[in-house]
Parts: C-alpha cells; sequence; structure tokens
C-alpha cells in the first residue's frame, strides 16, 4: 500500500516551504514522490479563455490536457474526496505521498509550528503526530521536535518510517480494491487470495506473463 | 468501454469552438462528458509561485490539489500517453470521451475544415473519419458533410453513433485491463471471463454486495 504522510499546520506556519524541501530531499534520495494539498477554500487553476477553461465551462465534468513531458486532469468533484482515493487514483505510480493539510485525517502527520504564529500544537492530542518541525523547542509525549530548518533531519525520519520498511511492508496488502468508488480494506488472507487468483487469470493471456502491474476497472 | 471521438482539424480550424458547443448541447442531454486535448508542443498549467508549482519544483512527480468541488492533477509523464491510458485513468464515471486532436489516432473522428484555413480534409484516406464540420460543402465518401455552425447536429450524430447504443454495447467488453502501463485487449469470452470471476470473489466481501463499479490494483 502506498504509505501517506501529512505535514499540518496553521495557515501560514510554513507548511509549503517545508514541504519542498523535503520532497527535494527525498528526490535527492530517489524517490518517486506524489503531493496532494488541501486547498479547503477551492482553488483557481485554469484561467478564462485558455482551452481547458473553455472545456470545462462547455460543461465537461473532466478536461484532460495531454502533453509530451505532462499530464493535466481538471475534474469537477460532487464532494470532497479523501486523501487515499485521491492517491489511489492518481498516484499509484508513486513511493509515497506526502499531504499539505488534512490535520483531522488519520494519517500519521508532521506539525509544522513557528513562534510568529502559535505556541501549541494544534496534533498535541493526535496519537498520528509523528514529529514536530518548529523554531521553538517542545515537549509533547515521546513525538520527537526537530528544527523547522532541518529538512534533512525531516525526510530521514520519513525515510526511516516509510520507506526503509518497504521489504517487510508485503504483509500491509498488494490488492488494492475500490468498489462503487469506496476503498475497500481487505483481511490479509483475502487480499492474498484475490491477488494470486487475479494474477493466476491474468499471466496466461497474450502479453501479460510478465506482469508487475495490473488494473482492473468492471462496471457492472 | 469509454467510447471516445476526436474531432481533428488543422491549427486554427476551430476545434475549440465546435467542441465547446458539443460539448455543450450533450450536456444539455444529461451526459457526463470528458474532454482530452492534445497539445503536442506542451502546456503551462501552474505559474511560479503557485503552491503547486513549488511542490513539482520541487521534485515532485505528482501534484494533486483537493478542493472542496473540484481536484487537479499535474502528473509528469516520461512518454506521452494514449488517449485510451488517459481516458482508462482519470475519465472513467464518463459516458464518453470527446478528444481534441489526435488526428493519427485510431479513433472515429469528426475533422473541422474552414475555408479560411484549408480545403482539402487532411483525414479524406481514414476510414474512421465519421463526418466533416465545414463552412464549404464536401463529398468525400459517404461521410456527411454537417454545417459547422450546427453543433447540435453534430451532438445529435455523437448520441446516435456512442450514446444510444449504450444497451447493446454490452459486448464491448466489462473489463477494463491494464498491464504495466499497457492497455490489453480482451477477447469477449476472457473478457467474460475474468469479469463474472472477479465479481464472484468481490460479492461475498464486506459491504461489496452490490458492486457496481469496481477497481483493482495488484503490484506483484
Amino acid at each position: 500500500m502506498l504509505p501517506i504522510v501529512s505535514i499540518v499546520g496553521k495557515s501560514g506556519s510554513g507548511k509549503t516551504t517545508l514541504l519542498e524541501k523535503v520532497v527535494a530531499e527525498l528526490t535527492g534520495k530517489g524517490y518517486r514522490i506524489a503531493t496532494i494539498k488541501h486547498d479547503v477554500h477551492g482553488f483557481e487553476i485554469d484561467y478564462e479563455g485558455k482551452d481547458s477553461w473553455r472545456h470545462k465551462k462547455a460543461g465537461a465534468k473532466t478536461v484532460v490536457l495531454s502533453g509530451p513531458d505532462k499530464i493535466a486532469v481538471i475534474k469537477e468533484a460532487d464532494e470532497e474526496w479523501e486523501p487515499s482515493s485521491l492517491a489511489f487514483s492518481f498516484a499509484q505510480d508513486a513511493d509515497i505521498v506526502i499531504t499539505e493539510g488534512y490535520k483531522k485525517a488519520g494519517f500519521q502527520k508532521i506539525e509544522v509550528i513557528r513562534k510568529a504564529k502559535s505556541t501549541i500544537p494544534i496534533c498535541r492530542k493526535d496519537k498520528n503526530l509523528i514529529a514536530i518541525a518548529s523554531d521553538m523547542r517542545f515537549k509533547c509525549r515521546d513525538v520527537p521536535c526537530i528544527d523547522i530548518n532541518n529538512a534533512k533531519a525531516i525526510a530521514n525520519l520519513i525515510e526511516d518510517r516509510f520507506l526503509r520498511k518497504k521489504t517487510s511492508n508485503k504483509n500491509l496488502g498488494r490488492t488494492g480494491l475500490t468498489v462503487n468508488g469506496k476503498r475497500i480494506t481487505l483481511k490479509p488472507f483475502i487480499d492474498e487470495l484475490l491477488a494470486e487468483a487475479i494474477i493466476g487469470m491474468i499471466r496466461s493471456l497474450k502479453g501479460c506473463s510478465s506482469s508487475k502491474d495490473i488494473e482492473i476497472r468492471i462496471k457492472t
């Protein structure tokens, strides 16, 4: 399963700056990073007159731009998608997803606290808090407090927790299953059974003898 | 399978304008439309200083923005994705995908020809050409030539060809299978076998008794 870690903190605490530095560190180590930015109040990405804007304005629910080196997708959402659904749909090729925001979601998180903005951790009672990044020193249970400018130490912590374990992570599940748009958590036995049954069926198909990444979509 | 139809034509012939009108007509009929714009020379979507730009600049291969009413994804691509892969990955919730461009791809297509730009259909030899939209009159095999301003007629043609057939489209395949990033075309028997086997396995899982839309991802 794709690991997800969140960088959270009050508005203006420096989440984007820290995320940038951490992404650069981890990319430098050779990992493929995906990021999810939670824009509670909405965002603008395409502008009046642009072709993508024109497609959207005409009523398209999904607009895809495809170029030689990148893809952009703008998609209408009837309701806010959960980070795990976003990661599943759009970031399967990443080693880890780092979110900016989602302080209330149940992912392991690093809180950014900048003296000028606040002096109390908002996640102090959150059992998923794995580190504090701050320009102050905090004692918060046994959660490590790292210098806000020490992105290297934070990247190392993420690597140790989420990326080095890869080989022993096998038991976390091989089969990502979504039914009617909802992610289904599978017990290890069922997970293994489904994966093996499907891999077995696919393997015999032409051109599928060495399937490393299988994606199936069925509408009933 | 999700139908894909392409609006093609020379640069400046009015593809975007026609697509806009056709999308508006079909949306008005209650269909969910996805569009794919082929930007051969690349495109810009996020701008210096924006958070998405900062994430990308730092090295993130995929950046997702998630707001209350829309999602945006910007994804690095090692090579250009085919429209069918784009549709499979990003537009499964649509009734039809309309592309702007992809004149060389094997999808059924409508060519836009504007007298001021050209007088020869570029797809005149393409067996997938299903209509010409023009401000001139063309005789090109038995391909209908529709007034470029008559978006309603073009929308009706798309509806007749791709959307009304839905019930009889069952045999076109239920199982969308991608292996190692490549779309696999299945023979009807295999398609049915895979779909039924997987639906059967999933049905017995908790919360999955009425699975309408199943998505599975396996990494081996």
